[in-house]
């Protein structure tokens, strides 16, 4: 069992949504996948607060956004998927015990989708999450703002979430933050974090037993 | 009680969204009402078609992109309203029953908005169907291309069946189809056809009992 | 995988529930099953709309009694078939996720079971419905008037849309609808109508690719 | 809170359920109606019997049956009603949270309605249980064979326990049966039986405080 | 098929859940598992007495009571098992369609967990029930203050039923009820009581076709 | 709206749970209630995992034993409650649409119950959370094992988030986390946390506006 966490981002190109599909469903391991909200769910959200929306229809909101993702990499599945999104971890670990793909987006208000893939990964005893983000792996600086800014390869949960709270890493909030990776830790469930604008790290990954961008040690 | 459609190009614009709130926040009577699915439906539907996914997956997700948009328009509707888009007429029938605005998207495959909006309308007792369109009235040709075609006023389900058969009117699928219609007519609901873009036309029709745009009588 | 409508006529006979059962049975493919109202259903729309019942409850009354039928043919197909009638278009695509068959009434107020039917073909990916109807195929004139009205062989849905929107063939809503045949040409669906009666007329389709009523193309 | 049981004969005749509903909807108390499945539910458990369902599906066709009648009063109620038959005694009790009248049939195999009955009138809180029955009242043996029989006024509970255990009394299965009147005793609810071919025996009991059949004492 | 019931009182012992957990395990046949509600439902219904709750409450507490062990077995029995307690008859049937093995606790006020037990049974289709109790077998007369009271190999249901209505056997509410025995019956269902204490008990009566407790013929 | 959490160790007193029931009834504003799971969870989790279960079940069923407590706190709060345990946050609000109490034990594996609370009280609109927690209020150090720490009446979120990072606080896992600090400061929620042994307290911060434990503030 393997859970993949697919960035948001991603689904704003459908040809790379159709290379994941592809990839995917040569898999042969049984897959949890997660899905981000991306644009349409920030663009939603925007809408919703310049509207005077409260914080619980804010998330209520950008989960829905992550099914509308959640729908199109089902859609694009084929047969051999849970024909639906599902909306609560008992739907995820129910629905594998008889389906070898299921494909879940946002859970619950105050979550990000970092979290519920850290918490699908847990319920349905994953081996790993391999986390195809905006960002080809963990850097020790903002690499956006600094060139010199370098990936580490391996780096411990532990560090990433004080790397997190020292809010020296803007802009890895979908990334990772301080509870998924407390529940990886208890679970004792590595993460990669892979690039997400190249669909066959994670083959690297699964394949090769390689490490394209970073690797996040449950410890 | 009164159903309200309002056109998906509507959650286009935050702005528009936070009018009508305002308007339908200021309606005494009970209110069901219809979101569509808009240029966000459209969006992903182009992206699933793009994968390759099946028409009833194609519904489905124009019908998740619906149901984005009665999220946007739930969480701008304050208190008074039912927390959350219904997911069938059951739900629009069992939550008026405490609540008095309701709001809900598309329902099944194979089903316009517009006709979810007469299913409704019906299912409620609803006294007329105010559908605030894409455009501001039925014409007799295609005001995008003749610029001589004229607003009609008034005019009967049965003669709007007739030209939507006839396919004279290109693009009017969303603003009624013939089940639509017929649903309309066996449950005698008048359906006023106001432009979506001005919200104001909508207490037109509530407050002075204008005609502002065109009223399908059931006959 | 198969869509088989069952004409809710076929309920009124207990004998004849038990023999499709036993062809049921016995196909090997997957089978989505749809079952009308019937007898049961008519006497109770009668008795809800002798107490006015609006159309909304007379619908789901059907709906209900279609429900029923589905329960006894669901009794009858023994444990390889889903435990109970399906009541969404999601539920059935779910269930024949790891039940090879499943059973399904009606859906949705405003909507026929022969809809029912082409819906649940598009979705579940059928390659054929075979229509058991109340009648043994399609003719060009009322049968039960014109004693030269002649069987049609092969027709086109697009054509059959005609007979049907021009009144000339009473009593065939049952049969198809508009509705049901767009749905049918837009997914690419042949439907077979066959007499309902003759329970084996559905294996001469299956097994010996005769077309004992009427052939529907999807054009 | 009253607690009403409508013998499933009663939905043979519209003409009774429509006198019915004009009674029910008179009446200013919260109401919980139990309906029982009559003649259709006869019809189909035995159509299903001699196909060879096995007891839950018998039971499970029972209960079908008597939502079926159950839908036929909701739609006869009105708008104070709520919109559709309770499927689960938490679904009776939370919907009469903020509607004053709830229809419920079965609930469970190996459970007559009467038992049902009981349950949904403890579950409510209900002051006393009216069940209009098939016949008018208890009897010290059955009327349809002894001419002599004698209706018994009032009656304890465990003593019509005793009578029922002994089997003298054929076909009163209906009417109550052994853990039914269990229920009852535990809760403390009165049961008065009236004749349910007449409506206004309903309305005897409740506004003139008078016992036109047999009230069976919670003792 | 075979069903399985758990006294309540085996989950006071992780180390006897263990055991319980491990041996199921093992056993090839499809299997529907009843947990009874133990010491943590005498608590709680106790605590809710003392507060006043009425029979209804009482009971879901205790069905949620029982849920509650259910969980507990369904954590120790691992991937092979529908991955949370069924909640109706129909969820247990449903599940059984792809998963070996359900859990499923109470289902409804005024039912004892042995009755829930009988009507599992008949719904999967058990060749037959084994209800592993808080006793060793049926006595007849209450070993616990009559040293001289003999364990009956084998009792006739309709026998055992008239042991439990004439109160000779205090305390044995939990182990059969009157309405259990007339299921059991009705289905033709045998039925093995041995000592939940002693989990090989319920291997000896599948693997070697003893009868180390009481076994109760259908009759 | 208020949100009142109440600590799982209140519930193990039924004299404790009925004047709370008592003073929650007498309060006329409308409540979210959120019951924590106690000694009833922690004898299950630590049952379950001595068997071995995963960290999914061992929240799965602190949830379930949080529900049992929620049962109970239902039970004794009469008519003017929702009848069940909610069980999602969705429910939670819609239920608060006719009810003015609404009770709920744990949501999601991965949650405390003070990160229920805090959503909860997001979702609802709360003007304030009330924790009735298992000591009295925030200290400066551990009081089981500093007899000079000395509670501090007003602290900041941030604060606070700061003094449970450093560990300085054992135990006070259940009083409060850092994710549920961050969703009182994003909704600017403040906390009361009062001595959950001592009911009166809760009366104090909302008749006389007193604070007898500590006040955190969101900031």
């Amino acid at each position: 069992m393997i859970a993949v966490k697919l960035s948001g981002r991603i689904f704003d190109d459908p040809a790379l949504v159709r290379e994941y599909a592809t990839i995917l469903s040569s898999i042969e391991e049984s897959l949890a996948i997660i899905t981000g909200g991306g644009s349409t769910a920030r663009r939603y959200i925007e809408a919703a607060r310049s509207i005077g929306a409260n914080n619980y229809f804010l998330d209520m909101i950008g989960i829905e956004a992550s099914r509308l993702n959640a729908w199109l990499l089902v859609a694009a599945l084929g047969p051999d998927v849970y024909p639906r999104p599902a909306t609560s971890l008992e739907e995820v670990v129910t629905a594998l015990g008889y389906k070898r793909r299921v494909v879940v987006g946002g859970l619950q208000p105050g979550q990000s989708t970092a979290t519920v893939a850290a918490l699908v990964a847990e319920a349905v005893g994953a081996r790993m999450l391999i986390n195809c983000a905006n960002i080809d792996g963990v850097y020790d600086d903002d690499p956006s703002k600094n060139p010199n800014a370098r990936k580490i390869p391996i780096v411990k949960a532990s560090q990433l979430a004080a790397m997190l709270r020292s809010n020296a890493l803007p802009g890895t909030y979908e990334l990772a933050d301080v509870w998924s990776l407390e529940v990886l830790r208890r679970s004792k469930i590595p993460m990669y974090i892979v690039d997400g604008r190249t669909p066959n790290h994670l083959l690297k990954v699964l394949r090769e037993g390689a490490n394209p961008g970073s690797l996040v040690l449950p410890e």
